[in-house]
């Protein structure tokens, strides 16, 4: 693995020339300037709506859209608030406020899609004219707008439309047209359109017989109670089906996948032809999973291209991607080498080569350049910590960085696959926006270089370095946010925020390192705060994962545990007052530190926590754990209402009471286990939030987490 | 009002004698020690089961039940438990495990009424025979045996059953046979047997239309909602009916009230000839009460004896009661010139007399003697702090002291009402019972002088004493308990401990005046812990009362703030620390006092608050606060949460999930009233509870309490 040294030099630097600073006229950013939601929180300066049409830049602003020509930078104006508006007047369909959310997805014509509340618009810049619209209601959601076909699918309450058309017609319970299996295994939506738009894919969810948790929302007159359906770890999961509808005939059939109880439909792609239908299978207890195409006619499988098993769990994330170029064969993504990486298969199930290979992972697919037969990717080929793009050469496996070797990148690959709107931030960069040549790899120029918007504030160091993990083997990374007049013959108490689960990276190399807000704050009041990836966590391959499979949170707190050794061995750390947070699964590991390691933690404070993975949901809990009646031990073993006598420092637990990604009652049960064990943690709830406390409640979570820690840690 | 000198000189030298002895070896209480459901909780002496045959004493034990002679002492043994199971074994009905359950109802026969599980046993001591058995559902509640038909009324579930028959098939949501208006306006129970037992009035409580509170179990597998129905205020309330079953007819009718809407029925009793019923309706607005009679064999209503109003409201606690001498005549209980008083009224509803007055109350009616034409009853004529027996002639109102006049008497009326077995305790007397001559009101002898089941542990001293009210006038009784080694030269933290609602009183005097295990345990931390009975609470009379009327809370914080004046008044007390805790209205009233004098309460701890009257029920809330439609005004004033931005001191919420008092609302609510107005109360949940913390996890509540003010406060 390749790594790059971080510019520590230069962000010490900054960092110094801040603390010099500091002591003339900055002043200390509160939480209302620092955590999103308050009300003089800082954006970092972006480019809203910066996209492609055709392989020229289009960069919108309130009054006017303007197109860049990458090559030269020679800027045109397309259009101007003052036509568009004069024409949507005129037209009677109402006005825009600024062009940042128009679209120009049809490279071949001058034309703009804009989404009018309750109606798409389709206008034509270079005539000056209104050339279509196309309605749909303002309750409909998850709208799936088709640009070839100017179809579009919604959905109302728990039915699926198509234009002014309702597709099924479902009792309560049963769900069509939105994401299913609780948005894993990459599902985030619940329509497909074929890539002429002539037909649409869809899942359908019969969720009757999953118990249903009660959340009560004590907002109404009367508690009320707002039912959300649940299916816990071991119990009865929903079935899922896959419809396709064709518009033209109204006709609806069901993938022939016989009976779908305890199967996951997963990745969903179209054959370029539209004529069959790719998805991805995999048995409950995802550890065998297969590529199945279904005729699109008929609805019956037509082949199982291949299978991929592992003794612990396989999980898919991406849908197969058909090349451009050649509609008989496309790339699959997989961690079987220990590393996401890239084959091309054919269409008869065919491995023809892996395309990619080393000790770094794909993080994304970017697109295609048709004409090099390339493939842009993003990767962590430079570091664990990074996201860098690169093309691909399909033919001989070349690959070329794209932009720069610095932090986290991500990009949008113009239509020809010519450019790159590459956004990046590395540790000393906020945000920058460059154009990129695909050809050369380099930056053609610069859109944007954001300023710090904390510029004036002070602000604390932030460095990260690597630690062996409790395997005795495995590099960590932390990051070590120190107060800006640090003074290493002082002790300070340190605070360790926590993640831990997988598909989450703490420790980046974006700006600041990916120190956040609250972070900040706590340093510049006199603490230190760490944080460190442990095992389990993201972008670090398949085996630095799922080590933790069957008893998630023993070994991630061992390695949490090397941190605090290392943070011991600092002569500037008060061992004494070592403290912990963090939420959800960082919740867990929270709770878990302070009841494993009673002697070292003296404050914690634990948000959204998971108690006892049985109350978690089938899909992402049995996953990592299996099920409770097929890993009895290892669930008993992560159930931390079983460690709730051993609590002794100061434990707050702070759960939302809408929260319907880990309900509340992996937090109340704990309390009860407390009160039984003669343990006294601290509790505190947010009335009205999920799993997060977002908006401006968010600025008070977080003075009620500062309170507690300079109550008892400071 | 005469009064008594409390007899502080005995219980100053008991304290000071406690503190001397502290400095040797007495030990410190702990909670576990003074806290019921400790498991090292002492309970003072008792003699249970006491009771009376006839006007014989009767005194069980484990082994044996005795007969007590109260004239002369003599004791003669009635039954010994080996005989008793030797005759219930051979009869294969069980055994007892001691005689402190058996009753001695027949003062005509030699019978004992023993309940087994699941059966009634009637057993004859003389004849050491079984004479009958009558046999119950183990699952049957509410039991309500006759004495005279040897008749059972029970429930299952919702439906009403007498002997091996159900009597009423309703479905869920209508009850039968239970207590109805949530347990106002004095009732307790469901039946109503005639006082031959041949005819048994019943409650029906339709409460289908009634919104339902969610209260979520999370004990079970998945979260379930416990659904309890619960009328808030100014809502649609349930509707009673009251029956009448004939358990040799099998036929049951119901009165002929008319359409029961917004009406309540209360205080049911029988004619003694069984031919009529008397209840007291009330109106929904409470300040209009009627005495009807109906006729039992028909339903029809045949007289409304007479009304009764008042402008705020009337609350009648007592049925009737017919003079055992003459069945046209009843006393009836009322407020209407201040105080509880009996009338004497005939059955045409003409008042004959006014047999008690003054500006005192009557607490209790204890029965008749029949030979004197007099009535026993409980009375606070002696102290608004205390209850005291006497016996009142019916013919000329003359009233005689029945034993001492100190302390809180409750005492049973022997069968010819003869004798009174006298339970009292009084500030220096835990416990004591007296076999007491209602002829010459003296004692004839003690059978029990209970020791202080906490004589060998370091004990606080505790005075009462006097202040005036917020009005100027009102004279308000107050408690302070001061550490054993109180230094008068030193500032301590105050702790004031607050119910201030309607139908309780904190101090009276009984033992040590009525203090509790948590203020004892406060004052040997270090704390002075005071308690006030402001204006709205119980037994000073109407108008002390009912100066709260449509404003709940607001006159009561006045006089409580009085006593913080009183307080700071004395050298010993620390301004600075003031804090102040209660449960359910003390918990309404911990939160109004943080909230409306924000200066001068440093913490407070607020259990089961009452914080929006508009979810409270109805029955209770409107009484006080008429509906939210009809007084918006004092609603608003009364609604915490409107004053949720005025929180500066340390605030802790405590709440039960299954709190069906109180619902788990009112401080959700509070806690989301806080986070809109940024300010930072705490919160614990104690899930599985009710409106209170019970049994073991009371000592996990206490010690909660007392870490947040030795936290905050100490």
């Amino acid at each position: 693995m390749k790594r790059i040294r971080f510019r520590l030099s230069a962000l010490l630097f900054a960092a110094l020339a801040a603390t010099h600073l500091a002591a003339q006229n900055r002043q200390m950013p509160t939480l209302e300037d620092l955590i999103p939601g308050g009300v003089t929180y800082r954006y970092t300066d972006n480019l809203s709506g910066v996209q492609w049409w055709g392989d020229a830049c289009i960069k919108p602003s309130v009054d006017s859209l303007v197109a860049i020509n990458p090559a030269t930078g020679k800027q045109t104006l397309l259009a101007t608030r003052t036509t568009l508006n004069d024409a949507l007047t005129k037209a009677q369909l109402g006005t825009i406020s600024h062009f940042y959310s128009v679209q120009t997805p049809w490279a071949d014509r001058t034309h703009l899609l804009i989404d009018l509340r309750g109606r798409y618009v389709v206008y034509d810049w270079d005539a000056n004219a209104v050339l279509g619209q196309l309605d749909y209601p303002r309750d409909a959601a998850n709208r799936d707008y088709n640009l070839a076909s100017n179809n579009v699918a919604y959905t109302i309450d728990n039915n699926l439309y198509v234009n002014d058309r309702q597709v099924t017609r479902e009792p309560e319970g049963v769900v069509c047209g939105q994401t299913v299996h609780r948005n894993e295994f990459g599902i985030d939506k619940g329509t497909f359109w074929s890539p002429k738009g002539e037909l649409l894919a869809f899942y359908r969810m019969d969720e009757r017989m999953v118990t249903q948790y009660p959340l009560v929302d004590i907002t109404a007159r009367v508690g009320e109670v707002n039912w959300v359906r649940y299916p816990m770890a071991g119990m009865t999961g929903h079935k899922v089906y896959v419809g396709i509808y064709n518009p033209q005939t109204q006709a609806t059939l069901y993938l022939n996948t016989g009976d779908p109880t305890d199967r996951y439909f997963t990745n969903i792609s179209w054959a370029p032809d539209a004529r069959s239908l790719y998805l991805i299978e995999l048995n409950r207890d995802q550890n065998h999973a297969k590529l199945c195409q279904y005729n699109a006619e008929t609805g019956e499988r037509m082949a199982t291209l291949f299978e991929e098993t592992h003794s612990k769990y396989v999980e898919p994330l991406h849908p197969i991607l058909f090349l451009p170029w050649d509609s008989h064969k496309f790339i699959y993504q997989s961690r079987r080498d220990g590393f996401n990486h890239l084959y091309l298969y054919d269409t008869t199930g065919k491995l023809l080569k892996q395309l990619t290979q080393g000790d770094w992972l794909v993080r994304d697919i970017l697109g295609f350049n048709r004409a090099k037969k390339e493939i842009v990717i993003a990767s962590t080929e430079q570091s664990p910590l990074q996201s860098n793009l690169y093309k691909v050469n399909i033919q001989n496996g070349k690959r070329t960085l794209l932009g720069n070797a610095d932090g986290v990148h991500s990009a949008l690959l113009s239509g020809g696959g010519a450019y790159l709107i590459d956004r990046y931030a590395s540790p000393v960069a906020p945000r920058n926006i460059d154009l990129v040549d695909v050809r050369s790899g380099k930056c053609l120029r610069n859109l944007l270089t954001a300023s710090d918007p904390y510029a004036d504030f002070v602000m604390p160091t932030v460095e990260t370095g690597t630690l062996t993990a409790a395997d005795g083997k495995t590099e960590l990374y932390y990051r070590i946010t120190k107060p800006a007049d640090f003074d290493p013959s002082k002790k300070y108490p340190v605070i360790i925020y926590v993640y831990g689960g997988p598909h989450a990276q703490m420790i980046t190399n974006s700006y600041r390192y990916g120190v956040g807000g609250w972070h900040i704050y706590m340093a510049n009041r006199g603490y230190v705060v760490f944080t460190l990836d442990n095992r389990g966590s993201s972008n670090r391959g398949r085996e630095f994962e799922n080590v933790t499979f069957r008893h998630l949170g023993v070994e991630e707190c061992k390695d949490q545990m090397c941190g605090v050794e290392y943070l011991k061995s600092l002569p500037y750390i008060d061992a004494n007052r070592i403290g912990v947070h963090g939420w959800s699964f960082g919740g867990h590991m929270t709770t878990a530190l302070m009841l494993r390691y009673p002697e070292t933690f003296k404050v914690g404070v634990s948000g959204g926590p998971v108690i006892d993975w049985a109350y978690y949901e089938v899909m992402y809990g049995e996953r990592y754990m299996d099920t409770p009646q097929s890993n009895p031990d290892g669930y008993n073993e992560c159930n931390l209402k079983n460690l709730a006598g051993n609590l002794r420092g100061h434990l707050l637990l702070i759960h939302d009471d809408h929260d319907d990604t880990c309900v509340p009652q992996h937090t109340l049960s704990f309390i009860k286990a407390c009160v039984d064990a003669r343990t006294y943690p601290d509790l505190f709830i947010y009335p009205g939030h999920k799993h997060n406390v977002m908006g401006r409640d968010r600025v008070h979570l977080h003075e009620k987490i500062t309170r507690y820690f300079d109550d008892y840690l400071k």
